[in-house]
């Protein structure tokens, strides 16, 4: 019946990728036994994929998504043989690639590859973490595995390396990773560019390593699986090797990889196995067998409920924190909390960044976070709440090392594990380094929280390297990202509250340098953009920008004043929230009546046309930046009151 | 002597930072011992810098700047002291990270951790292509060493992972790495997050791996060098062991790392290695040894010269071939050639793209470049020319895995290295992955063509995950970058061209699907848009678009047409070219009087504004894409002649 009911796995994944004419047969098929095998022991319940003590599952080869919504399919979580039919069509719950929060039962967004790899070391970092939150003695109630299937693509990726060296650094036990060691890509064999020995290399970052010599054989690949549960002191990956596309007429070959099988193909596969039923028909007794492997998980979640309601009598409060770390909303109201907004003085929107961090752990425990080695210049450190190691796995501040790509991808595992709240941290023009996981923050709806700073030219002296120019266009450009560049303290608290209510990630841009505390600045930057000074009657002239330029604006504005003529000053923290308000609310702040405007970034002007219109004038940078004093360069590069002044004087003559 | 020339090195660095208050000391103090004894073997001539045979040297931890800049002075490349006390200065010679085209004798930019080291692998890549090429029996005119040093940060980039799997697979043996491994980062010890055994790593990718416990020991660094050139067959890399900021007060801390020493630390560091000059005060006995280890270099250029020219005479072909490889123009007039034009009927703009680049490879034999294990799908392959590996250095197309960061920082390596046109390839959703190394490519002015295929949306059932939408914005606003995404195959020609004669990096978007021939495109794209269909008279609205959707534009007119409307279509393949026209034939093409207009894109409008203007419309997208056969997608989501029309309609009537 084993047999059999991997077939069935086989032959609906390649049936549906035959209907859709598109797909990828040849890892769903030859890895069919490893995670039938898999499946088979995960402590998962289909009836509810949102247990929180559930093991989690990340197939992070994407593209073999057929496997993924085969095993769905099998192992009972709702999806049909009729969602199976409708592979890759639009509106169906069978994607091209496994999609979080469309599909019952995926837990990542996976495709663009090593990044699920990375994601899974991101929630076995965040398993480890509430285990050592919530566990006491006789009541294990975060104990799950996680385990994540790779192909050559994934190892190949250094988001993959970055991720196993921290996860062997952390020596995440819980962490399982199965490796299908095909050696096809699509270029051919991997010997043309992957010799390396992967083996060696995971040894090499502490990581326990198993080899199941023939992927066929699921006693042994059982065997190796029990093997990794037994060590708790290591990570562990289990090489097991498969002939791609197994049993069909593309076997071993680069055409198995990402093409249908054909109708002749098919028909020699289900010849191969010996498998005659019609299309998309699998018999009863198939199904009746996947039954009967769901049934422990089932059980499991009954008994785990039982737990935590023993736990809750013995240790209410835990139980209650563990309820608000779980709450759909953010359980508390910053809006109205005093102390929460109270600055003083001029800062660098780092520094009042790192004090709202603060603020914020001291509010929400379940904020778990860190840099890619930079802590000490984001000011991201969260005080006397420890460090995060394989010695101290309760500790809140992340140490990610200098691997920006897996910060971001683990910190989406920790997001979708659940339960916490999750920031990191580099310097702004790092995002480059990062996007791909940031993107899938977007695409998931994951409220990750980005915390960049040294946000311009007023990097200074580390010079172009180290200067973002083009990054804020990038992330405005970036769907369901909040991208937000405060202009003083109470403008980062409002970030980090549009960052704690947002489905989606938020970036915040933060300064090296000291910024004002602008009068009327607060809750308001929560709109995305607002007027932080208004003169009497109608303006001249409407002066805008983000961040640090605010204070550009204010001498620009002086200087018109001289010469008789008045601005509105317009603080532009982020345009997303500000294309949400109501048109009454845009037109309020930014009415068709004045045209003449004047924009202003330390960035490339890129985008700014939608607010200054025909006749505004933007004043930005042209081109990279350059290696001197921060105050040097916004002269050099003409960012300055006078030069403002002169652009508004022309809009308003023209 | 030795001792006091290092020392000289140390406290020149040292000097440098704390005068401009600003820098890195840490590694720049403790690796002197290392770089003076690599430095003094190397095979470079001071007296030119372009010397197409020198070792090449980079300094992946780009943030030890003051290191080279004092390595370069002492070596006579002719870096002052008065430019050292110029360090991080506006304008100066010596930047706060070292740049490319700046500073004579620095090969790359660096900084951005772990691009160094990938664009190292990059040039012994190139280094062993042309030998391969051009060395014959008796003329190794082709045989450098590359080198680079690295520190704890860029042994954890991911990228540095991928390029060092490449190297061992491409067993580049003239491929040398010095790894400083002082085990302190920005947060502290590496203990925190970075406990993997590096060596034991490396053997795994293929390298010899040599152990130098004392990095102060010369003569064991100079013996491990020698054991590395000795191994022909595997890249090297040397692990030696320092003290940070070794000798200072800070010495073995993570403060040595990013902070000048202050005054009394410079103090401290004066006694400490008995140096009783004044600042920037060096003596010349210590310039006269310098002078001493240059001189074999020197004398290695004249050998050299001479050689080539014996081989000229043996050669001539190859030598003629030689000098047109390192022509700093095109050496061809690729717009007065018909068969490079010659095109017919409908082609998928990647597929003309694989036509053109076969065409060009007839014309250039330095072309050379692939894809990160995309070839089949981007078309990138140059049939007949073999594939590059260790037993073929010869071949031309390079399969570089999946690793596409690698991939980019490896054809900056290609281009760096001189008398090679290179490309690289992958999904253009994947320019996230590989962007670091593109921004690299753009501020260095390295001409790196960036084939870019599976465009937008038409990706089709793939889904959102291989879906373009911000990565047209994310490039445009990428300076000294040509974003170019052409509408059909004499476009994609003119994209070619473009790029071939750029200093600057070129990124191709090509479609998937089938694109027609227009009747009117052709060279004209070099202008960056260009009017591809005029009605009679003034037209009542301009269409404009880039790429595939030229053909909707033209459904669109049809459509307006029929109503009695004209309509201009313009085709906008590149942004950057099109601002680099001027004002008249701007103005020729989006006249200030026609204020219609219309913009269509398969992506997030986002820069649009710039040429609808107040009273346009843009058809674009809001959000990501979906899983679903192209055609269906493009209605789904709105991208439809009618919906054109309409829109249209809306800005003739409003």
């Amino acid at each position: 019946m084993e047999q059999t009911a991997i077939t069935a796995i086989r032959i609906t994944a390649a049936q549906a990728i035959q209907k859709a004419n598109s797909g990828h047969p040849g890892m769903a098929i030859g890895s069919a036994p490893a995670a039938y095998t898999l499946w088979k022991q995960m402590r998962h319940n289909p009836q509810n994929p949102h247990w929180a003590n559930r093991d989690r599952f990340v197939l992070s080869c994407g593209h073999a998504s057929a496997l993924e919504y085969a095993l769905l399919h099998f192992f009972g979580y709702g999806l049909t043989m009729e969602d199976l039919k409708q592979f890759r069509q639009l509106g169906s719950k069978t994607p091209g690639h496994p999609e979080y929060g469309h599909t019952r039962g995926v837990e990542a967004t996976t495709g663009p590859l090593g990044q699920g790899f990375a994601m899974a070391v991101g929630m076995a970092m965040a398993e480890a973490h509430k285990a050592a939150v919530y566990n006491r003695e006789g009541y294990p109630i975060v104990d799950n595995y996680t385990y994540t299937m790779l192909g050559d693509g994934c190892m190949m990726e250094g988001v993959a390396s970055e991720a196993a060296s921290m996860a062997g650094t952390l020596r995440l036990g819980k962490l399982i990773a199965l490796y299908d060691s095909n050696r096809i890509t699509i270029e051919g064999d991997t010997d043309i560019t992957f010799r390396e020995d992967v083996a060696a290399r995971f040894a090499a970052y502490g990581w326990q390593v198993l080899d199941v010599p023939d992927g066929e054989d699921t006693a042994a690949l059982a065997a190796a699986i029990a093997e990794a549960k037994a060590e708790a002191g290591k990570p562990t990956l289990i090489i097991y090797h498969t002939v791609i596309g197994v049993g069909t007429p593309v076997a071993g070959t680069a055409k198995a990889h990402g093409s249908p099988l054909g109708a002749a193909g098919m028909l020699a596969m289900r010849a191969h196995y010996n498998w005659h039923h019609p299309d998309f028909d699998v018999p009863q007794e198939i199904y009746d067998h996947y039954n009967t492997l769901t049934t422990p998980g089932t059980e499991a979640e009954a008994d785990w409920n039982a737990l935590f309601a023993r736990y809750a009598k013995e240790y209410p409060e835990l139980a209650a924190q563990w309820q608000q770390d779980h709450a759909p909303n953010l359980p508390i109201d910053l809006l109205q909390d005093e102390a929460f907004w109270h600055f003083e003085g001029k800062a660098a929107s780092r520094v009042s960044s790192g004090e709202i961090l603060n603020r914020l752990a001291a509010r929400l425990p379940n904020l778990f976070g860190g840099s890619a080695d930079l802590a000490p210049s984001n000011c991201t450190y969260l005080k006397g709440l420890g460090d995060y190691s394989a010695e101290n796995y309760a500790g809140k501040n992340l140490h990610f090392g200098i691997r920006e790509f897996a910060m971001a991808a683990a910190c989406n595992g920790i997001a979708l594990y659940g339960g916490l709240r999750t920031f990191c941290a580099t310097f702004f023009v790092f995002a480059d380094y990062l996007k791909p996981a940031l993107r899938l923050s977007a695409l998931m709806g994951l409220p990750v929280i980005y915390v960049l700073t040294h946000d311009s030219i007023g990097v200074g002296e580390d010079g172009p390297t180290h200067q973002p120019i083009e990054q804020l266009a990038m992330l405005r450009a970036t769907p369901n990202t909040l991208m937000f560049r405060p202009a003083d303290a109470r403008e980062v608290a409002a970030g980090y509250i549009a960052a704690l209510t947002h489905s989606g990630p938020t970036v915040l841009a933060l300064s090296r340098q000291n910024l004002p505390l602008y009068e009327n600045s607060g809750p308001a930057a929560l709109q995305g953009a607002y007027i932080l000074r208004e003169p009497k009657g109608t303006p001249d002239v409407i002066l805008m920008a983000s961040g640090s330029e605010l204070e550009l604006l204010y001498k620009a504005a002086d200087l018109l004043s001289v010469q008789g003529y008045t601005a509105r000053i317009v603080s532009m923290p982020c345009w997303e929230l500000f294309e949400a308000q109501s048109p009454a609310y845009r037109e309020s702040v930014l009415p068709k009546s004045i045209r003449t405007r004047v924009a202003v970034e330390a960035a490339i002007p890129f985008g700014w046309e939608r607010y200054t219109g025909d006749n505004g004038k933007i004043i930005a940078l042209t081109g990279f930046g350059a290696s001197a004093p921060a105050e040097q360069l916004y002269a050099h590069f003409g960012l300055t009151g006078e030069a403002i002044a002169k652009a508004a004087l022309e809009t308003i003559k023209s």
